[in-house]
């Protein structure tokens, strides 16, 4: 048996899918706070219109236009699906263990899938420049990265924290030409309060929203790029789960458990709603596990309307959160540490189809047990993707114990080649 | 048309291109120093019995074993080949270029492609250890991933220089189980003599190859493998250009112009020997450069026969050579820097089938050209690839002054996100 399947060229997806209409119950849409102008008609002068335009369709699958379609084949598309056969050894497990290599990304993850989408589509518009947050770094890359490959200037707001450790990244982004601030940044009138307070704040993802959305709406040449959390953007990345369906029925198998880490759920949806959708649609029988760390449990969190930012620029969206202004602890797998998780994934865990397991801070059992895959399947997985490793290896683990033969998929959303300081911190390499 | 091809699995080739046969005149063998004992009967308690065969074989082909081949699918083999159409617009050329993916590796390069096949035998003779010199670090990761996946212990000596500044390589390589040492090192008795009289002395490969024979020398568990010059090593690499010919004909096109890197030449030879083949039974007229740096212009120096190592352990060698003992000035594109090329590539540059061109020891230009390409392609080379990149740009270039449409392919032997410093110091990024 051959350890690893990956599509002709002829059999990558050609459309996004689109849950919402086949979700348990109608999506609750955004909503205006009770005070203050009305953010949800500001969208148009903040969004993308395509972008927009998704966010609200209701159909079931949208074509990727041909130019996107090349990009994505520029961007290494379609991407293998690996039997982890290595590491089912090592752990001596029953079960049969799948991982969706989406690091082999320009950029080192899954980002890239909304980011060309996004900057295609703003191109196509005639805006010049693309603004944006990012927390680990993956995503301001990403989109540092689509908009040099599509012609557009790119800003990026990064949260100070993270800014602070990933030198190598940062390189990568003024490489690719785009202008990069630590956030809360002195250059948008939100982050100069801040950062007037407090020169060294660490920053969040909710603070750097706000900033790259003040910074956009400033200039008609300029729009706002977001990288998780909306329906367009987990709709962009469904192609990692489109492309995994198809995979896995080359290796003639399907999972029973479907597992991948999760902050605002771009990586998560992408490789989970494919099969949400034949659990909703055709009564599949699936485990769904979101792997996330208890500085942001987010999916413990209360099940509400809330902000998306920390400035309240946005709409009110019906998510679970930690509340718009949570002080969260920095962590090595800093793309998990966002306050909130996409209203789909949150409707979907509200109606018990996600289940969700939160890791302690120090982090040192994920980095330990990713260390058992690096050591067995040679990959490196992304400080985030380390977390969908270890809860693999738990559930492989459980396996074992009963002797169970589930098939366990799980994606490794991004490389670590860019995160290795953070490594060297959790488990004290020399 | 589709700016990308890749084959499938089943096209992938299962047989290595041994050019031995085809040379234009037969290869001179190894040969022992007038004085001393003999190296050459020496080599059965230095090398892998299977690769030892292969470095004599006159045999055009040669099977690669089924758990070879399954592990370079575990590598992520087929690799993708890339039509340019971004940078061919950007440097507005009429060249085809295309560039072959070896940075899709789990290692970030092709290392992998002879450290799986030198380990998978290693392991099948009852070796229990591997030992090995690395310059870049790309060659020691890459037989730490592959002796970590075989299940073997793995010793690296690591060109001091280098091992200085890429922190984040070495802890790849702690993090895969590696034991490294920079070199000279003060665990083996030649290197303790050069680490004695200078603890920071800058190294060399030369001196550090000399380390891992003799560390495998006096442990009979252990074994040498060596990343680069030999014949079975260019052999194993010649998966790269196999591969890339059944990718050009998915395209419908031909190169006229091969171009790589070369230091020792395991990526030159692993992209341009099938080439190489198809002019020498074929006819097939096609200009081959190899890119390189004056540092270590060893296709400039003199084809004589001269040690593959500093401390002289190895048999003496046919080929384009500045001198086993040559001082070379460390440089970023550090896996270039070797006095000597591999006997194969020697001789047809003897013969007159290989072109060669130096870049100045500052590396600018070659950095500033590998930015175009990072700006439109993407990808982000390593600072050895960005040499091939160079070159190829050039060549592009020539042909917008000429007008012909000719057909350029280069290889990316590796991907750069580990030697970021090395671009930040050449760059001035901030």
């Amino acid at each position: 048996m051959r350890s690893m399947a990956n599509l002709k060229l002829d059999d990558v997806p050609t459309q996004w899918y689109n849950i919402v209409p086949d979700l348990p119950e109608p999506l609750p849409p955004p909503k205006d706070p009770e005070k203050g102008p009305s953010r949800i008609q500001n969208l148009p002068n903040l969004m993308i219109g395509e972008c927009l335009n998704q966010e609200f369709s209701k159909e079931r699958w949208i074509d990727i236009p041909g130019g996107v379609m090349d990009l994505y084949l520029k961007a290494g598309r379609p991407r293998p699906l690996f039997r982890a056969t290595n590491l089912e050894k090592r752990l001596d497990t029953p079960a049969r263990m799948y991982y969706k290599s989406e690091f082999f990304s320009p950029t080192g993850s899954h980002k890239v899938n909304t980011a060309l989408a996004q900057c295609w589509y703003a191109k196509r518009q005639g805006f010049e420049r693309v603004t944006t947050e990012t927390g680990a770094g993956q995503w301001g890359t990403a989109l540092s990265y689509a908009a040099a490959i599509t012609g557009l200037k790119c800003t990026v707001f990064w949260v100070r924290s993270v800014y602070n450790w990933k030198k190598d990244r940062l390189s990568l982004m003024k490489l690719m030409g785009a202008d990069v601030h630590a956030s809360p940044s002195p250059v948008t009138e939100f982050g100069k309060k801040l950062y007037d307070k407090n020169p060294e704040h660490d920053g969040s993802l909710g603070i750097a929203i706000s900033e790259g959305l003040e910074d956009s709406g400033r200039d008609p040449k300029a729009t706002y790029c977001l990288g998780s959390v909306l329906n367009h953007v987990l709709m962009h990345q469904t192609i990692i789960g489109l492309e995994t369906q198809k995979q896995f029925e080359i290796f003639d198998d399907y999972p029973d458990i479907v597992i991948s880490c999760i902050g605002g759920g771009s990586n998560f949806g992408g490789f989970a709603l494919p099969f949400l959708g034949d659990a909703l649609k055709k009564g599949k029988k699936i485990k769904f596990i979101a792997a996330q760390s208890q500085v942001a449990a987010n999916l413990q969190g209360k099940y509400e309307y809330d902000f998306a930012d920390y400035a309240e620029i946005t709409p009110m969206l019906k998510m679970y959160t930690l509340g718009h202004q949570a002080d969260m602890k920095p962590i090595k797998g800093d793309g998990l540490r966002y306050h909130g998780s996409s209203p789909i994934l949150s409707l979907l865990r509200h109606k018990g189809f996600i289940d969700t397991i939160a890791y302690p801070a120090d982090e040192k059992h994920v980095f330990e047990t990713a260390k058992i895959f690096i050591e067995t399947e040679g990959w490196l997985p992304a400080p985030e993707s380390a977390y969908s490793v270890c809860c693999a290896i738990e559930e492989a683990l459980k396996c074992r114990e009963s002797g169970e033969k589930k098939v366990i998929a799980f994606n490794i959303s991004g490389h670590g080649f860019l995160d290795m300081p953070g490594y060297r911190a959790v488990l004290g390499l020399g």
